[in-house]
């Protein structure tokens, strides 16, 4: 086996550039905020397009403003890397940019050894969610599978189209419904790999140097609106008679939904479910646009409040099967509480229950060719590889994927104390270059 | 028995302007913003002050900015009347307003008949707690029982001392800890009469023209604020090992104290005592000062929340034994979150038990003189009668108050649905009227 070891000092070289754009401080601990589609998001691109430029390698972006880092030699067919650079609002440095970072440095080393495949990697636009309220922006609407509606998802003031626009980027192509990587090029990818930090403790927890990723979750997200009726606190007896009371149903409601999660996980061991309300009454674009949301008081019985739910899985059946009870319960619970709800889809995403079984034994041996201690797990968080694998090539099968995690500080992502060591993401930078290199045996 | 009637027709003739000053819209329907010691609260106090030297009365300001309207006849003792001319956010235009207006009308109508005592009408500064977060503002500095630290309290960009320096009343007072009211004044107060709308549904309901207030509520108010972890929602798996969801304590924290009231309502039928969320993460100040509020999002296990919680009852005993145990179950439920649970006091008023006996008895045979239907209740809101019912006169008597309530439509207030029609002011102004000029028999 032809090992290709990276350092961490090469990993350092360019952070230390990376560290300084999108920052929100003079620290990297301070926080990293490049929205999709944002100066700061391109900024980076840039970066990495003038880095591999440098290199002696080819850059293209495509009509949705994602970058394509290439090698010049002439080869029907590639394998490819990919991940995104942008960030969450107060995110970290890690979560896209270690993958991006592994990917260039990964071509760079193997970019004059000899192979029967060329080698690429895709910097994707706008993964996070944060932004837009859509995922994966780019590699969506790379494959065509954005519509014209996704492009008036608004963000800091301004339209997912003018964002584009200000980038350079095409909305036409979205809004005409065209894909920028066409059938040929699909066709011709022989793998697709993503390293990204796992954004779970689980690596960290047992000192695992490697994870190989076996299946990635996908998510359902919804926006639950609640109607009541706004009223004077103390002249207002308690009780439904009276009050209709949106805050006090939306505890019932939330404490409902933990308790029938739970139910869940009683009836299934490591049952492969989980929820978060991220959002209640806090969603800046949400408030500026609804009257309700400012109306509330110390001395008013609350007549409006909004939650946003989120439910990943990497089974999709679960999934729904899960988020039917869920939502009927969200309906009756509301109704109880003579409140009104309003359950808005944002997205629902498919999972990949398996990733490529082949990738992944090609990966175990490399690590072990190492000495790197690696193991397989399933990604909790939805990733731009997940999109990839659910592509079709016209031989009818996906393309093959694979997702090599490393380890983050405590577990932690999508927020300033988000930490990997270069020493980490250089051991994955090299698992990475050497299966590129292998490519899809 | 002198019966004073007040036509529906000259409650009319005042409302047609008062309905044009801090309106939200083109119609009264569209909602009051009247801010405490904002220009829309000095405009509607100036049309008050203009009517009562048009009708021949005496018109001065205290150093609070609190408004006396008095006859002009040397009269050694005095009966009076006040209410308050300022809104809660997106409020209505008859708490508060109605029972300025009815006691301008009350007296004007009195003024040249014989009497041994005074006319007087208080237009108190700011009784909604919606601007700073103070309760009764000018009715709590006239009796000199605010302090400087009250003044740094901010709404809208500003201190509570700009907003007074801007509407010529001067801080300083408060500063000092000086009274606007002196002890003089205070022991020749005969009786002090507040007509205000119900704010509840029990009159329009019963179809009862007149409540005649039996004891006013007070409340105590806090701030909430639960500090957790943020996290990635899809890689941190369920459960309070890997999380500590702010979100999730606050509902389970909501559901808590709304079954513990239950169980204090089990064991007293009619207990006296409600509690209302008015707050959840959605307070513009609070948002504004604190940078976790943004790092909120749809993909992000909560690491902060906060609400606000009200508590009122007339009975300080109760409201106080509920809260101690209300406190306790916050800390420990919040704790078995792994979340940190901070309560703020915001404010704690004292309530009054019972209004003046004398004076509830007149005002019966008053309603009976004029064949209105009466029921005796308790004010579920705080007023700023209530704060003049506790101040001690030299004779170590309380200041013997009374309230009289009018309907509102369906109960609603603090509200733009807030009504009551002419002819209910009109009612409630006659008894007023006929009240102030009997004096305290």
């Amino acid at each position: 086996m032809q090992k290709i070891t990276i350092s961490a000092q090469t990993i350092d070289t360019h952070y230390a550039v990376l560290n300084r754009i999108g920052g929100l401080g003079d620290q990297p601990q301070d926080g990293f905020s490049r929205a999709a589609y944002s100066d700061e998001e391109t900024a980076a691109m840039q970066y990495i397009e003038q880095q591999a430029m440098q290199a002696g390698l080819t850059t293209r972006w495509d009509a949705i403003g994602n970058l394509c880092v290439e090698t010049k030699q002439d080869h029907a067919d590639w394998v490819e890397c990919g991940s995104h650079v942008d960030t969450v609002s107060q995110g970290g440095n890690f979560d896209g940019l270690a993958g991006v970072v592994a990917g260039l440095v990964a071509i760079i080393a193997c970019k004059d050894l000899k192979r029967a495949h060329g080698l690429r990697l895709r910097v994707w636009r706008g993964e996070e969610s944060a932004s837009f309220g859509i995922t994966s922006i780019g590699a969506y609407a790379a494959f065509g599978q954005l519509s014209a509606s996704h492009l008036e998802a608004s963000y800091d003031g301004q339209s997912l189209a003018q964002a584009m626009l200000a980038q350079d980027a095409q909305p036409h192509t979205i809004q005409a419904g065209k894909a920028s990587i066409n059938q040929h090029e699909l066709d011709h990818i022989l793998a697709h790999i993503e390293l990204h930090i796992e954004q779970g403790i689980v690596l960290e927890k047992e000192g695992v140097d490697i994870g190989i990723v076996s299946g990635i979750r996908a998510s359902a997200r919804f926006w639950v609106s609640l109607e009541g009726e706004f009223d004077h606190s103390g002249a207002t007896p308690m009780g439904t008679k009276y009050r209709k009371d949106s805050h006090l149903a939306l505890a019932y409601i939330l404490v409902g939904l933990d308790q029938l999660l739970k139910e869940y996980q009683s009836k299934t061991p490591q049952l492969d479910l989980v929820q978060t309300i991220g959002h209640i009454n806090n969603h800046a674009e949400h408030n500026a646009q609804k009257q309700a949301t400012a109306q509330h008081a110390i001395s008013k019985v609350s007549g409006y409040a909004y939650f946003s739910f989120e439910v990943r899985s990497c089974d999709d059946q679960l999934r729904q099967r899960y988020l039917e009870e869920a939502k009927a319960f969200i309906k009756k619970t509301a109704a109880t509480f003579v409140v009104q709800a309003n359950i808005q889809t944002i997205s629902q995403s498919t999972g990949v229950p398996k990733l490529d079984a082949q990738l992944q034994q090609q990966s175990q041996h490399i690590c072990d060719a190492f000495g790197y201690r690696h193991r397989s797990l399933a990604s909790g968080a939805w990733h731009d590889a997940a999109l990839v694998a659910q592509q079709q090539q016209s031989r009818l099968k996906n393309v093959p994927v694979a997702m090599i995690f490393i380890p983050c500080l405590k577990g932690k992502s999508h927020a300033p104390e988000e930490f990997s060591s270069s020493q980490q993401i250089a051991k994955g930078a090299s698992v990475l270059a050497t299966l590129m290199q292998q490519g899809h045996e």
